[in-house]
């Protein structure tokens, strides 16, 4: 092998300049060459490049998004769109690739892959919901910026006697949701993998402000119900004053979190590495301190467990 | 004098901490007692106290928010309302206040200093949007707040080959979002105080995006338009993808800046002097870099001027 | 058990307050009372105590440090410490303790188990040289703080062509230094664990400078060298501008990340089971996701192993 | 007028790229061609130069150092070094220089305005030791950035009873000390400025100490004493412990503050226009909220006017 490339695909996080960084000095004290695609698959159809070296990476660790950007495209679903991308690689010389992404990215890495191309998958997603890695790049700094939010709105939420509700992201896993509500304190969490009864939590936060408590902090994780309307109810249930917060996007970015860059120059190395040993078709994880490779196909069919233990923790120290 | 009270009105803001801990101190070194009132004029009329001696306000100055918090009191817009606070502030043998807070807690200084009680005025409130007052408290962590999360976002924005529509608070006062605008490098800037021409901004937008910037922040203050609406016309217009976050909450609280901690702590101090040296009615105010009093009538019966020279910077450098 | 004792002992770091208020919720939660001690072992030989309800242990888990403070205490290792601090517990009512802190608090406890004494330890330290854990509590956030100031002085370094050495904590173990080192993309991490051989980084660093690259970081553990020497060294050797930063306490201290409020959260909640589950002389530690506990005995007498793979990584990732 | 040319010099500070790229779109409206010259006066005499154009200066708001980079140099100060810089600048076509840093810099542009090249300087220098302008670029991230740290120390502080000595920046300038000091309630402030009593220092700290504050910060401008002497002087007087930081160069870095980037994008464009208006050899200021333009001559030759309100709001709100 002398040339590989590296994209990024999907919803961008922070980590993955520094996966990037990663993969590309392994690669280049391996002798090889690396080549970006920008965009993500879009770059691959397009033959939309620029070369790697040492300096291209120099400077980009602790910067969140990716250089390389991301992109969504369908046109890569379709067999024109992978055999041009298929094309676009053979005739620049690459014979493997790196592909940082989540769920949607890793399916285009096992199309790849069905195709006979080597591909391994690095997966960076905030919403911890991809299977067979412990955690993904991008997650404990989503989790940093949540948790940095929602303790300058409980200044607020405790100067006024009042409720917050919070919105995180997360889209069908409750992790970021469950994990800052632990490290907040919050009186309670939201979650799509549990059913809510709003009734007996206002009853909960009725009996607590009775109690004299006259503020409280509910998040809520985006796939699991509407924010207003879980305030509006809070609110007739007990006259409660309430506020809704959408953290929004402002969670992706930053600079990374020791724990991602770390994590980051792991994965990136090993995926390198494991091209090396002619895989492909793997996805690289972490399992405990380890790193593991598990076959895509597996991956993307398996849905991650909940986090049960979470849900407990955040309901033992909640209210 | 022998005794004063303190209390912290109207929407909270970083650095009222800080103020109350300035204000004791002043009055402690000139041999005051010190009494503070929760929860704003409610406490006044609640007669709800709490003695502020030096520990009291130790190891506050640093945290956002209000200890002795805040909250609206429209009982004290009643005569009765204001008689009972009168007969509080006489029973505990209080004979000057401090009131720190915006526009209404203003209005709630004047309606006690006309009835004879001594009382001046500290402007809080992160709008900036009080008269005769460069800067309130407040207002300069809220910006560096502000501009911590446009960054993050710029992240994914320049990840994404993404516009998107900010929107920051300030009420009727685009200070917030045209100050921010410059110092997050923002493309657009919409405020109230200006007609925002929304097609003029899509050709410069489409002109920008065909010149291959392929994203774009446009920061909208909250009393400027909805920015879902300015979202949806920015797609339609150029086809470019966009997102919308509000910033929310989280904007008001976090340890103050050094800005609003040196603020607060000249603000707190002179408000003791001038109640020890038989001023009332009257607020505080920064005027370059001396601290001035003006009648509170004034001040709420004035409109804070627009900040034209920040509006022109923010053209210059944006687009 | 009816009642049990919490305290915090050795170096500081922040977690601590979220241990604390995490026993003291889990406590609560199975009906027993809770007191705590003040300063360490000297509280539990003075009688220096607080009670430590719900609202004790309110508002406290993001803030660093320890509340409870703590202090070094040679009389507690004197049998007469001892009898004195089991008289106190006895009257107290106190049936079980649960103890904070690093290698010394650890013998600490031990010799209370040794009287008979309930006890059981949760490892707090930044330098994460206590066995039996994968992480002890104030690591991750120790971590997080010296990429900021290292990230600030990277601004430095690379805006004057200089190298840097910068020393950071750790006494005896590399492990700060060498985790930092990968985070920042450092040029060279010296740890107490491997020979540094200072003539063959000179040499790479002239290389490296003779490449055009004129900017470096060097990050060195405190037990180490004197990060002064090896500036000087470095810059006879090359005549490179260097300089020296030692981090200092500004690294133990602030809002603790996530990780460490959720690991003071599981520690502190399952301490507390161990107790009620008659346990005692065990320390909890983290293996893998897990929660083990492990006798004290077992933990202060064997040594952690170094960190192979991060300095392999580091230097993977380096020069 | 049809191009200039732009360098930072002398110690580097946040919101120096700031600076450059205000300086760099307010010339391109204007129509004008930018050059930059790296690492300062080397560069005009190396004639080591790079285009500013648009995107050159894109995405660099908010990133500390400066990436024209920056360096002592000693050869511009020999009428040789001056006339190679001179012939470099016209064989370049460059009809006037923005000269960003602080007094060195100052005097370098004086030295080529006084050979008939127009120059405008801009100050930039963390200490605010510059006459003629409120505030320099750099000093308020700096002041944010030593808060940051402080209240980080001050957990440590509190948890442990130490006093903490902690050297900040400022040559000879006791700003960064006093301003800090008050903005993190510091106990005692020593600046160059005013004679420091350390026996009558000695004599508050124990009588605080008596009363039961058993912790205590002490800020220490560079200019004013050695921290470790100061630390020894308290320790033996008292029997306090202490404990000695140094910030050291961390304080330069990191994202520019919302005030700095705004005096950046103000001064900037303020320098360009007047270049283009035929001024040289002035220093744009801040006076209150206006700009000013003052004669370079005059600003190297007035001293800073110590800051004796500061000074005595720190001793007010201090021990």
């Amino acid at each position: 092998m002398k040339k590989i490339g590296v994209l990024t695909s999907g919803g961008d996080c922070s980590g993955m300049n520094a996966t990037i960084r990663s993969a590309v000095r392994t690669a280049l004290r391996m002798n090889l060459t690396v080549t970006g695609f920008r965009k993500g698959f879009a770059g691959l159809i397009k033959g939309d490049t620029l070369p790697l070296d040492s300096r291209a990476v120099s400077g980009i660790m602790h910067r969140g998004g990716t250089f390389l950007q991301s992109a969504r495209c369908p046109e890569f679903r379709t067999p024109e769109g992978q055999r041009t991308a298929l094309d676009n690689l053979r005739r620049l010389g690459i014979e493997g690739l790196v592909v940082i992404g989540g769920d949607g990215s890793l399916n285009g890495a096992l199309a790849l892959h069905r195709h006979g191309f080597p591909v391994v998958g690095i997966p960076a997603s905030i919403d911890n919901d991809i299977a067979f890695t412990d955690m993904a790049i991008g997650v404990d700094t989503a989790l940093n910026n949540i948790i940095y939010a929602v303790d300058c709105i409980k200044d607020t939420a405790s100067s006024h006697a009042r409720a917050f509700v919070i919105e995180v992201m997360g889209r069908n896993s409750g992790y970021l949701a469950s994990v800052s509500g632990i490290a907040t304190g919050a009186e309670c969490v939201i979650v799509p993998e549990t059913e809510c009864d709003l009734v007996q939590l206002c009853i909960q936060l009725r009996h607590r402000y009775q109690e004299g408590r006259d503020n409280a902090i509910i998040i809520v994780a985006e796939g699991a119900g509407e924010a207003r309307t879980i305030a509006d109810t809070i609110k007739d249930a007990i006259g409660f004053e309430t506020r809704v917060t959408v953290l929004g996007h402002y969670q992706r970015g930053g600079a990374p979190s020791v724990f991602d860059r770390l994590l980051a120059s792991r994965f990136g190395k090993r995926a390198v590495e494991l091209l090396l040993e002619g895989m492909s078709g793997v996805m690289v994880g972490l399992s405990c301190h380890n790193l593991i490779a598990t076959p895509i196909e597996e991956v993307v069919k398996t849905e991650k467990r909940p986090h049960e233990d979470m849900l407990q923790l955040a309901e033992m120290l909640g209210i």
